[in-house]
């Protein structure tokens, strides 16, 4: 069987726009949502879609397409960077799929918001060939706010789409990644001051860690703050190490921390590597978890020899 | 898709007898070898067997018939303990299947075991209708080398098959239980008194965690000693709880402890529990895990509303 998952970024968290994205995933055949989540500190949508190649793209199109309509970024605000209604688009390769067919889809997939609905588009990461604009940060450049005057810089014209900024959903960011790990750390304090220094210790363009992108929220019901991270490639830079990192630093401050959650799914071998580094386990690889095996087993008719 | 997992026990760990065994499981319909380990110094030889509910059971029944005639028991060493050839084989649901289902299988397999091939056969744990001999110490007391004696006192029939001794493969044990975690831990001391000292600290009837079986053996070809764990219910005992209870006992006698490994296939929640722990996350299931809910999602199409 092949899996790719998609995981677009929507600039929202009105749950009447939220259901009626969600609603163009559902209605796509062979496309499947496995998660979404939303909140108003960030006013963001993230949906997790999987199924083969030809539907996600097409459930991640049709999603998109409504996000343009029904989302009018001039009313927008967050704490999270974003470029417009649909902010990032990427496509993992999840089983039997590899990379290279996911940079397709990704280029298939920012062609056809740009003609379906004239949204501008940049690729982003290995879907992106100049590498000048590989970054994410790059592209996000004066986010939402400045892309008027962004946009038209020489060099800095979309992949796809117009070099023009319509202001109800700016531009987009489509590629391919393999599965990275959200995760966040909520700290017992308020002081946003002290979260941010705690997030540019890990952050990869302020000194962090290579792989990581962190950043400082307040999170208004529960009086705390947290750190958000995103783990590019967890098996160069797993994530206990971080995480041993980020205590570090909140001993630093005196901040305990209060729990941790996964933002959005776990990818398995980033929860594996945790276990390994704490107990010490030697050899423990996703074909040695008993459920995984199993269905390998039954799928592929028994091991190979 | 409905999983039973079957795991038999047998006493060899010679590559020839190993082979045919497998061998069995390998030429039945239906059921499929995940994984099998055997070793000299336990001189034991486990399978993991998976398939339909059906299929197991002859897989793991042909297995045990082979090794019931290609064993000898009289000419059997090893540091587990055990009561004749094929030592004990339980069936556990994996997938869709109810423990209440598994313990029928347990009472096929034992049967089945008698009628073909003459073995008494014991019935453990939950498949077990009698209080007192639930336990699989009180089934194994005197092991192998006494069952003469044992097999004939009053109370102590086998549940299946003639309460009679055959020297060459003895009696076998047959029940149902929910996936377990095996968990080896190498110490870096050849002084087995210490590491009995510390396996004791954590097994269940010497005061450790009501969950735990826990033995110490030493390794020639590494010189050094490993603490074998069986935890029974994982999620009522955590196996960090464990390994932090047998870390403060390697402190006390100044033992480091050199690496760990999974014995057999590695449970999922045992694993994700793991990593909960030592990250402090609040809310990781395994329907959370990517992979899993990718594969989930594919087989139902799409989550439940």
């Amino acid at each position: 069987m092949e899996i790719v998952e998609s995981v677009p970024n929507f600039s929202t968290s009105d749950p009447k726009i939220v259901e009626q994205i969600l609603g163009e995933v559902k209605k796509t055949r062979g496309a499947f949502l496995i998660d979404y989540t939303f909140d108003n500190y960030y006013n963001r949508l993230v949906v997790s879609i999987v199924g083969d190649k030809k539907s996600v793209v097409e459930a991640a199109l049709n999603a998109s397409c409504k996000a343009v309509k029904l989302i009018d970024m001039r009313k927008h605000k967050g704490q999270h960077p974003r470029l417009g209604a649909v902010d990032v688009v990427p496509f993992i390769p999840l089983k039997n799929v590899a990379l290279e067919e996911c940079i397709k889809l990704a280029k298939r997939f920012g062609k056809g918001l740009a003609d379906k609905c004239g949204v501008p588009v940049y690729l982003y990461g290995d879907a992106q060939p100049r590498p000048e604009r590989k970054d994410l940060d790059w592209i996000r450049e004066g986010e939402y706010e400045r892309l008027a005057e962004m946009i038209v810089k020489p060099g800095r014209e979309p992949d796809f789409g117009p070099a023009k900024f319509v202001p109800s959903f700016g531009a987009a960011i489509a590629g391919a990644r393999k599965a990275m790990a959200g995760f966040n750390v909520n700290l017992d304090t308020a002081d946003l001051k002290v979260a941010k220094k705690i997030a540019k210790a890990l952050h990869a363009s302020k000194g962090g860690f290579s792989n990581v992108k962190a950043m400082a929220a307040f999170i208004p019901e529960k009086n705390l703050t947290q750190i958000g991270m995103s783990i590019h490639d967890f098996e160069k830079t797993p994530l206990y190490r971080v995480f041993e990192v980020l205590k570090v630093e909140c001993a630093r401050y005196n901040v305990p921390i209060v729990g941790s959650e996964f933002c959005g799914m776990a990818p398995l071998k980033s929860v594996i590597d945790v276990a390994s580094y704490y107990l010490k386990i030697d050899n423990l690889t996703e074909n040695r978890i008993l459920e995984i095996a199993a269905q390998d087993a039954m799928e592929m008719g028994g091991v190979p020899e």
